[in-house]
């Protein structure tokens, strides 16, 4: 750019194709959860950093964007919303009736290393049930994801639920007796099982008394676990949901606040990307907000589930569609006679008033030129007001036919409410 | 809170109510502009800091949230959407035909003084139209401005238009003899004719030789004002608009950009307050990206317009009525047998599919407080899950008509396709 302005590193400049993209993911995720009877928040997309650290210790700082206001408070700009919604539901728990059915759909920011598929911001779908223990919830959860995933245009042969139990983990170690202090650290080397070699994970499983052939017998094991993961597949089971989850012990998720069921939305294309991840986390809201309230919910970016509809056809031609539709006019009023556009207006307002979308040359263009317009904007049909006014006529853009209409008959020539 | 997590000073947290009245602001932001044929955009919430100094001198950084990032960047939470359209428009000016009609709706930030009306963060309606000079194209915009508010509820009881030109001011100033450089000093002390004694204001005008007397006589011949005023009024009463748009020459506009027509659409109820704002920048798409590229364009926040809607019946009964949809189950599922739980998860799914909003209970629980939580998530209707499955009963819950229906037949039973 001549004078040097630029787009930050990481973030994204959404021109209007870009930003039906997005509304496309986003319409959908707000569909699916009005579907569910989730209903939605939001909360600030600035905090006090203490909000992150206290959950997440003091190595968050590095992927956060923080500084001082001009009111000497350490602010974040918000890396996750659970933390938030965690803030929100203890201060007000006795206005709501228990469970909440939540969502959100904002913008986060982390400073990480670029790499494709990572942004400095990224939109989220965050969507959870508070004030509920049951394994119903945490299922609820899960058919919503597939849900999603099946109205964005994926089938079982684009994505599985990898299903987990963090406690089956916590059991494991506790059995195994890896000293409480030690169990997030066992789960961070259980969550890089699939990243790592073995010898590596061999090597940081030996200090904690735990062996590598132990680990991967109780992942051998995942299918026959009972509990919550029982309960869960027998949910989706009775909705018709059963090809869609694979239980998987492998699967721990990195957040550190999980505390029994885990869960990921998992690419099984070339990608193999986790698109959606959650579980259940029930000692949160105690933390931020000193109240009891167990909960559990996941949350789906947008750069992933992007990516993924761009490159599996049938959800692409779900999108083509979404953004042909964003785009289009539905009548482009034609002005072939210039000193009626006085009158040309008044079609307009009394189209839009209709709820229609309208275009028209704002100014003196030839009829030639006008077509191509309306055309460029995919409008389905042409209005022309012309001489003949208050005698209009109205051609079919697509079948290329034409008819008179009135000035007093127009929105029932179109077929359209007034 | 107990363990002492606020809201920043000047932050919102949308629960689900005040996060619906937001979305009902949005969707008929969204509505107009689509009627209108704009298409929608965003821009980074991030930008770097001189993106906003050089357009507006140092003294912004007073009110940004600007920070060095971790990579030693100036950057600030954006206060204003122009620069960076201004940036964007300019980089991909040859992939677009002209004239641009583009809205966002987004999220901005201002370190202000707190007081009523004014958060540290709002969302605006930004609606601009790139590449046309004629004033048809401002005209166009504030016939955008005025459908919205009468879409939202509003007449011409609740506001008007003030209609005004800075060229009328920076001609009279140049024929007064004010000095090219003082010239925006002139624009301040006319923006603030009206919240100033005149004693004051006369004061501030004598250095640049300009009487009181000659300022107040400009704007009482306002309403003979010809050039784009009269083009702009003329294309309004062509919709039949004349009686919302006042011409005001008192109105400039405290933004330095503004380069010919201005406008405010401005509450004439007793608040007295300026809901949206706008006018031509001819210039500004050369500073920021080395283009010529005329424009115009108009802001509306979110909070002026709240309050507006909240204070006026008509108003306020539109968003009550988007209140009691956007929370709305369409149907509550009823287990009235807890062992039928697996067929009512599948009668769940069903009417999901369908694309219908549907709860029921998580756990088990008695048949009178599902109907009470029925009732409490608004739902129109019950479908009842007994013994006698597949056979089920259908309950409108506000005639308290019962029907029974099977498995088989009950989407068209409910009048939903399948």
């Amino acid at each position: 750019m001549a004078k040097g302005f630029q787009t930050l590193p990481g973030f994204r400049d959404f021109y209007p194709e870009e930003c039906a993209t997005r509304n496309h993911v986003f319409d959908t995720w707000r569909d699916l959860a009005h579907r569910y009877g989730f209903v939605e928040y939001e909360a600030p997309l600035l905090e006090p950093t203490d909000l992150y650290t206290r959950k997440s210790g003091d190595e968050i700082v590095k992927q956060l964007f923080c500084f001082t206001d001009k009111g000497e408070r350490e602010v974040s700009m918000r890396p996750e919303l659970t933390p938030s919604l965690a803030r929100m539901a203890a201060a007000r728990q006795r206005d709501f009736k228990k469970p909440l059915k939540w969502f959100s759909i904002g913008q986060f920011f982390r400073y990480e290393k670029q790499q494709k598929g990572r942004g400095r911001e990224f939109y989220q779908f965050n969507c959870d049930i508070l004030g509920e223990t049951s394994p119903a919830a945490d299922a609820e959860l899960i058919a919503l994801a597939i849900d999603l995933m099946r109205t964005l245009g994926f089938t079982e042969a684009d994505f599985r639920i990898r299903l987990s139990d963090r406690s089956a983990w916590t059991d494991f170690a506790r059995e195994a007796g890896v000293p409480e202090e030690r169990v997030t650290e066992f789960l961070q080397i259980i969550d890089k099982l699939e990243r790592e070699p073995a010898e590596k994970t061999a090597a940081k499983l030996e200090p904690l008394g735990v062996s590598l052939a132990a680990v991967h017998g109780l992942i051998a094991h995942g299918e026959a676990a009972g509990g919550s993961i029982g309960a869960i597949r027998a949910d989706l089971a009775a909705r018709g949901m059963a090809d869609f989850v694979q239980v998987d012990l492998g699967i721990v998720r990195g957040l550190a606040y999980y505390t029994g069921p885990v869960f990921e939305v998992f690419d099984i294309g070339k990608g193999m990307r986790a698109v959606a991840g959650g579980g259940r986390y029930d000692s949160l809201v105690r933390l931020i907000g000193d109240v009891d309230m167990p909960a559990c919910g996941f949350a789906m970016g947008d750069m992933v589930i992007t990516d993924l509809i761009r490159e599996t056809p049938a959800a692409k031609a779900r999108l083509d569609e979404a953004l042909r539709r964003s785009r289009a006019l539905d009548v482009y009023v034609v002005i072939a006679a210039e000193d009626r556009r006085a009158e040309a207006l008044g079609v307009v307002q009394a189209l839009r008033g209709a709820g229609l979308r309208v275009g028209y040359p704002l100014v003196e263009a030839k009829v030639g030129r006008q077509f191509q317009a309306a055309e460029e904007q995919g409008a389905a049909r042409a209005v022309i007001v012309g001489a003949e006014f208050p005698t209009l006529s109205i051609k079919d853009l697509a079948q290329r036919e034409e008819k008179a209409s009135q000035m007093e008959t127009l929105l029932a020539d179109l077929g359209v409410a007034g």
